[in-house]
């Protein structure tokens, strides 16, 4: 029985962990802290848990979270750092699906998120947690930074074409697009229903978080310099992240949609979660909603000799929560698919 | 290992049964038939089942469709009643989801379906699949009549007044919202996005063929005979029920608040998918959404001595798929909940 | 030229006033006060408004205001109270679209509202501002009093039938569906996207302050005391109202559709903005979206002799913007359909 | 007064022709034509036209069509080709808001088209009606084929950058997403509600019929030839394109992102419907909801140097019905602006 913790579980990543925690039997959820929320029942925040999770939100507590096995920060930036190294000191497992241990240029981290960073020292050894990557260091890690949602399904898209070198580096092109839930459980105007539905719009024009750490990522899998035009967009649904990605084919290889498509089938051929779709066949968030899939398709636009690649996952759930767990699985030794196999609900 | 056959397996109901039942280690789905896709993969049409369901779809195939333990009908009305008697005659177990068995008066739902029905012989026979009320019939049951999404929040919601005579019987209300899912995966102008977003609407007002299936039962729940006036509606969202029910206080009978959450409390007790929430807590269709949940609340206006029920389920759910393998699991003498546990997916 | 000065536009009625008035050859909006955005242009909080309207929010200001013909209140309720009195003493017409001038009753006001009245001998002066009732006195009155969103959908919808008499007046029931822009433009989790969106609920089971308005109003029509039970319930839409309305056949009498379509008919022959549709046919929000107009339908329930009643108005236009200024053309002496012809959107 | 004829208006560009024209007193609409509903009162298919539009449907009649001063049609692809011949010879004005007469190269439009083109002749006479490039040749023209809805938003973003030799033509890149209108109203399962809601997906990988339009024009504001990437996007709303532009910067030229602004606004300075935003602010679709506005903001993304433009219209105004009129306005001399100054709905 693992024993897990959850620091700060009032958003959207925070239910979506009990969620998929809560039916295991392998797992027991023990303390589920909020400051705001101590003494509340945890069901009387996210009523979709009644009869499933019978805790009640608690302070932070040294001692508790001391008790468990494994604990996971669904925690706004800047929070996790602060408490994460007296719980590893204890042998306690850290999964923070906060953005703290993201970025290893720590000048870098502290100019976007305009903080300093309090434990530099625990950034280098923390594993970005990016199973179809970085599986084997997961296993053995202490601490796992949990990739951001649009990284997830920018890299799982750019990966094979950077791993297999078939494209110009210097001027890729990320245009993604969010459901709301990104924007977590936040009383903030501009995702009020009336401000956010039917409509689309572009935003973080001037600079988004998940930029520098997509591309420090990205610059891991190439041996050239990796340039990124990356332009989020807001979507008016609830769930989802659909990334289309643009790369120029290298100068001096030639490409077909038939290779393209092997490339893609053999890179993920054993991984459980990252769907490549027979040729033809596009993904849709819909596809994913509340599983831990990402569906992949590639094209090719020969006017332009560019590469198309289509990614879609849920940012709940492989884009957080469920990438999170997954990372756990890995940790613990279990079934990395464990818990995790729920079909997504479609309509 | 139970066998399950599902006909008519390319609407809405349908794929639920199978992203229900696909986790089950309990049961193999051996036959999905659908005349107009015969060897199509089923995953093609419903993409969220890839990696899930293996299986083609095959036309209807009396042969493969008799190897099973227990048939599903989630076939348009006036299908099932064609076919039915062949199975039980062989011994195979039928859930019926459409109306053909919901209604014990053959000329009245003759009159509604504008059918003649084929065999209104079997329809005294079949079992009226509410567990809530008909748990003991269930269980020994050939064929079962799955109830209409309507008929089960509004039964659910008026049961306890019912049982305990709380009310005047002949002038019920019942004002329904439905997601739009309950129009089912149909071609049809009226339900495409830009006619019915961003809007409601009541239809119906003509007459509803759920109507006479509710007042039916009701009225076998009743001493005094039940009148209900019954206007659904169309929300622009996916799925969900909300039934707002109103009842005038029986004449000389007096009741509170707190009286009436007990009788609700108490009639549910033991109802692993009935949920009365807490007094002054209200069911919304998200907190159940792909759960086999109903959420329950009671109300007293003193103003006008009338009691408001609100019932909230997922109409795909309760409402239909999971309300229907419910009933196999106490078919086949399994833990009712086997396979239902999911919880809602919030947001 | 009307001068028009707007207290408070940084909501939903705010920017429904100006996209209604700024078009006007016969009006020009002066002021526009905000206490939060003085100094910002207007057409940065509301990017509709670019290329339409100039002005830039003000700081309240008693000599700019002074200078108007008219000033509408956008305000939430318990400001108007503090400074219409001076604006009414300089002669200028008041048009208060918040609640302080709906209710003559005081003591219930102040009891709904949790706040002292600072100007109760106002109030008797105030004109109720709904045109199909009051449209006399509007034309002569300084202070109007716009109804709210819910009080005109169901007013008009009971109306007929109780001028009329023809049915029991104690136990009234409507069941009313509101998009959200009826919360207004405030950051409140409850209203974000992923809250509200793909849902239904039930709100104010304990009490809404609409309630007592209705009924006060109700009850100038009827010659027997009204019992109303009203439930309201929050929409995934932006905007709309739909109120499904439910009445007692008065004992002793005896409708039938056709009649009562005539009654319908006649009653709001010459009405520009209520519009009784065909028999059969029923309203949606969608088809007013954006325009003054009201649909209303009727339809009897033989089952349970009970009168239906579907009315269906856009909560910004009819509920609140569209029917201030049509308040406000009838006390200028124009038409009264001036700048309010504007055909809804649909899709 | 001028008489006008609409063809084939039993679609959403045809209500919303019937929106913008029937408030207008210089308009007069003659004939609707539609074979199917001939008979049938415009405002039953419309309620949104209840007491605004009295007409009836009539099936197509040559004789009411030739007494109108201009025709709209509002048909599928490759019907008004058929007609168009008859009524120029009349010397009735032609708007085609059909694909018919937009693309010069007749062997182009047959292969994306699959049809033989009737009237190949008749092509060349055709005015491409893009107001903001075109102005001049509307203003004689006797034929206007107006622009696709991706085109004019991808055209107006575009048009900037290639007039003034700012950009690499060979790879640009349009990632266009869509609301669910522009697919018509037509009851195709894709676009129901539950199919398309909730989820965004690409779709038209293949080729769309939007790409080689939107080419062939782009190479006539280009001195080298242009190679275009164009994805579309399904996005879950009503109404709305964006367009998400991506050029790189041309070789020895050095851009900054005051130029570009400067570019952009000079470029649009007298067009009363292009709205090119503020540096730091961003178009999002519902500012122009029902409006004929574009709105355009231009970014410049320094490390892969290339310049990102973002383009929003209302897809059935400036990207149809409201562009069409425009056009009209020109070919009679009118005020380019009449009947098409009305506000977005926002929210």
């Amino acid at each position: 029985m693992i024993k897990v913790g959850i620091i700060g579980a009032t958003g959207y990543t925070g239910v979506e962990l009990l969620r998929l925690l809560a039916p295991r039997s392998d797992v027991e959820i023990t303390v589920v802290t909020s400051r705001e929320l101590a003494g509340v029942a945890v069901h009387s925040r996210f009523p979709n848990l009644r009869g499933h999770v019978d805790l009640q939100f608690c302070a932070p507590n040294s001692e508790l979270l001391q008790a468990c096995d494994v604990v996971f920060y669904a925690t706004p930036h800047a929070v996790a750092m602060n408490t994460v190294a007296e719980l590893l000191s204890k042998g306690i497992k850290v999964i923070d699906l906060s953005a703290d241990f993201r970025i290893q240029d720590i000048p870098l981290w502290e100019q976007w998120y305009k903080t300093k960073h309090v434990c530099p020292e625990l950034v280098a050894g923390a594993v970005y947690g990016l199973p179809e990557v970085n599986r084997e260091k997961i296993k053995s890690a202490q601490l796992i930074a949990v990739p951001g949602c649009y990284p997830t399904a920018i890299q799982l898209g750019f990966l094979p074409l950077l791993e297999n070198s078939l494209i110009e580096t210097d001027r890729l092109i990320a245009d993604a697009k969010s459901g709301v839930s990104g924007a977590g459980r936040k009383a903030v105007e501009d995702f009020l229903l009336c401000e956010a539905t039917e409509s689309i719009k572009a935003y973080g024009l001037s600079g988004h978080r998940h930029h520098p750490e997509i591309c420090e990522r990205l610059n891991t899998y190439s041996d050239y310099e990796v340039q990124l035009t990356f332009i989020p967009h807001l979507v008016p649904m609830i769930r989802g992240i659909l990334a289309t990605l643009y790369a120029p084919v290298k100068l001096g290889v030639e490409v077909s949609l038939d290779q393209l498509q092997a490339v893609y089938e053999q890179r993920y051929a054993d991984e459980p979660f990252v769907d490549v779709l027979p040729q033809g066949e596009v993904p849709a968030t819909r596809n994913v909603k509340g599983s831990n899939k990402c569906q992949i398709a590639v094209a090719y636009s020969e006017d332009t000799n560019t590469i198309v690649v289509l990614s879609a996952e849920d940012n709940l759930v492989k884009g957080a929560a469920g990438q999170a767990i997954q990372n756990m699985n890995i940790m613990f030794g279990l079934d990395e698919t464990t818990g995790l196999q729920n079909i997504a609900l479609l309509p």
